[in-house]
């Protein structure tokens, strides 16, 4: 296992990417410091602060830790000499006048209202709806990364149908597909951008534990085993008959992927059958017209169309208070990238776009049922991430 | 395994608390938005708006699930109408002029702003400090679940035992704990407040592994995989004589521990037996002077002395850049509770805080050695957390 640092070429592409988006958004400087932007930018994540101009050579200044940072990043750094400095530099060098950029989605309140004071200027604008935009196309370097995450989610789909077993909980399930995953280099984190949010690694869910709503802006995300962790593996009994689904999201250098497969002992329950051909019909179906040029929102309606033909709307993607308005998300280093696959995001589908496809139904009391896989937006195809079938695995 | 939910009278008695305290800081409004503190004020962790006024009655505003909130939480609460609407309620009841309670550290800038602009107001405060200084003090229902997430941590160290062995790696060690730790509960997830701030369930350091400096304010935090997740452990193979760290959280109905174990092959090398014969000092002094009514600083203090005459002070907690200037931290719902054990926190200690202790060496190009253990302070001692004997495990 050897993880391949991204080249000092790629890093400056993407700053000079980043630079030629703040001219057209007219920002004059972006302070960058939420970590893994800075990572993304630079190579490391250390504790630090990056401040791009629009031209010109940026300046990174990093806090801790200086040894980390220096076998991590190819580019060279100053030690970071405290915020007011920083900001005195800034004025000197004539980057504080004009639109300046921040992080404001997730930058704390107490950070920023500290730096508009630092920086005595109030016209600040979000960054990351440009960072964003960046990130959604990824270079060859970083599908590479993401092909090695599905290795790891190939081989544990392949485990679970050894593991899998009338009796055992989704709790037990999960614990030892964890660790399948763990030791063949999963760092054990899936990040999502944003507050209050959080991500399991795995997530098996299995009838009523599947269909409860949940908090976040996601189809399925688990009973959890208490109020306090309200989402993951519960303590449910893996019956016969009954879908099982296995969500898993493994993170190899940083790079993520996020799949699920519907597993059942014996047989399936004859309910889910017509929600499970439906879920299959959608990924043909996505799969026939997906390429380069196809638009997202083309996407989610013909599998709403198919849905509809069905006459399973009432449960396409959720149910009541927790249906989503979405089918497919992008990832990358977060688990919540662009695109978003939903009637809401006009976007044209480009080469080297990623993104995870999650046609699930929720039928509440029941149980739950569908399949998500990561698709690599191709010129004249969708090229999938793992090499798992996608098919319901009848144990 | 039966979460016990906490009771109603328990959470209203922090509320009244929190209002208390808000009156001290002439606080007439608080809008709290964070997972964690909503929770700790309302028994559910879902989408929502709690909003204490100094006196009289919370108003709670829950947006996704409704469905799980009504299992979750034992109060009423409405609907979320949207943040205009509430800003009308809010201006309606007189709640909105005055100084307005906030969670600004961990509040993004962008949801700060807007409240700025709905709520008319500029007179802002960051509410943390009120709350953390609240949930310092643990309830008996809070030790009960710490000490449960303990029986977790205790079952990890007797595994541990049967699974080190020369040449596997810290990596595999790392998932094969994790998964001991989940099945009976764990929730696998450590919260630790704060921006860019991230936490693993288990640490193994060993050798040079544990001695790279980190970003973060920990003494130890491992080599990790990647650049892109740089904490947590590598894949560095055991080896004999050098010591083994096992750091653990485990974290149970919300509530998490944060224990270190030392564990060797054969024999320890004779470098590390005079650091690990003063960490075992430092741990008796502390047993011996801690209780309720002892100072923090006073425990730091006397740990510094017993190093000082070791002549071990330039690899305690950390050398050079990596030195952390604290001994210890709250432990309770998230990682990094008050009190902090450190010269710079004036704190006298009380009955019902809890707190990791975690003297540590770190010798650069060497190794580690140390130990973590969490405490229950009482009237006249401080009570351990999990039965584990703490010495240092040969093998």
């Amino acid at each position: 296992m050897i993880f391949e640092k991204v080249s000092k070429e790629e890093l400056l592409k993407r700053i000079e990417s980043f630079q030629l988006k703040m001219q057209e958004k007219g920002i004059v400087t972006s302070l960058i410091f939420q970590n893994v932007d800075i990572y993304y930018f630079t190579g490391t994540m250390q504790k630090s602060l990056l401040v791009i101009p629009e031209k010109g050579n940026f300046l990174f200044f990093v806090q801790k830790s200086i040894e980390r940072a220096k076998i991590e990043t190819p580019f060279e750094f100053e030690i970071h000499p405290g915020e007011q400095e920083i900001a005195n530099i800034l004025k000197k060098k004539g980057l504080t006048k004009g639109k300046i950029g921040m992080e404001l989605d997730i930058l704390p309140a107490s950070t920023f209202t500290n730096w508009q004071k630092l920086l005595d200027n109030t016209d600040f604008v979000n960054i990351y709806p440009i960072i964003r935009e960046l990130r959604m196309i990824k270079s060859g370097y970083e599908i590479e990364q993401i092909k090695k995450a599905g290795t790891i989610v190939d081989h544990v789909f392949k485990k679970a149908k050894d593991i899998i077993k009338e009796g055992i909980t989704e709790l037990e399930l999960s614990a030892t597909l964890e660790y399948e995953g763990r030791k063949l280099g999963h760092s054990g984190i899936l990040r999502m951008r944003g507050f209050n949010q959080e991500m399991d690694n795995i997530t098996v869910t299995h009838g009523t534990s599947g269909t409860i709503t949940s908090y976040a802006d996601a189809p399925i995300l688990g009973a959890g085993l208490c109020p306090a962790v309200p989402h993951g593996s519960s303590l449910k009994k893996i019956e016969k008959y009954l879908p099982i689904l296995i969500d898993y999201g493994a993170c190899y250098n940083g790079y993520v992927t996020d799949e699920t497969r519907p597993f059942v002992i014996e047989k399936l329950d004859d309910f889910f059958k017509k929600p499970y051909e439906t879920t299959l019909q959608i990924i043909y179906k996505t799969l026939e017209i997906g390429r380069e040029g196809t638009n997202a929102k083309d996407i989610f309606n013909s599998a709403n169309e198919i849905v509809k033909k069905a006459h399973l709307e009432d449960f396409f993607m959720g149910y009541g208070e927790g249906k989503v308005f979405f089918i497919g998300h992008g990832i990358g280093l977060e688990i919540n990238e662009f695109p978003v696959i939903t009637p809401k995001h006009d976007i044209t589908l480009k080469e080297g776009m990623v993104f995870a496809f999650e046609p699930k139904f929720i039928f509440p009391q029941k149980g739950v049922i569908g399949i998500e896989l990561d698709f690599i937006v191709r010129k004249d195809k969708l090229e999938r991430v793992t090499t798992t079938p996608f098919e319901l695995q009848i144990l």
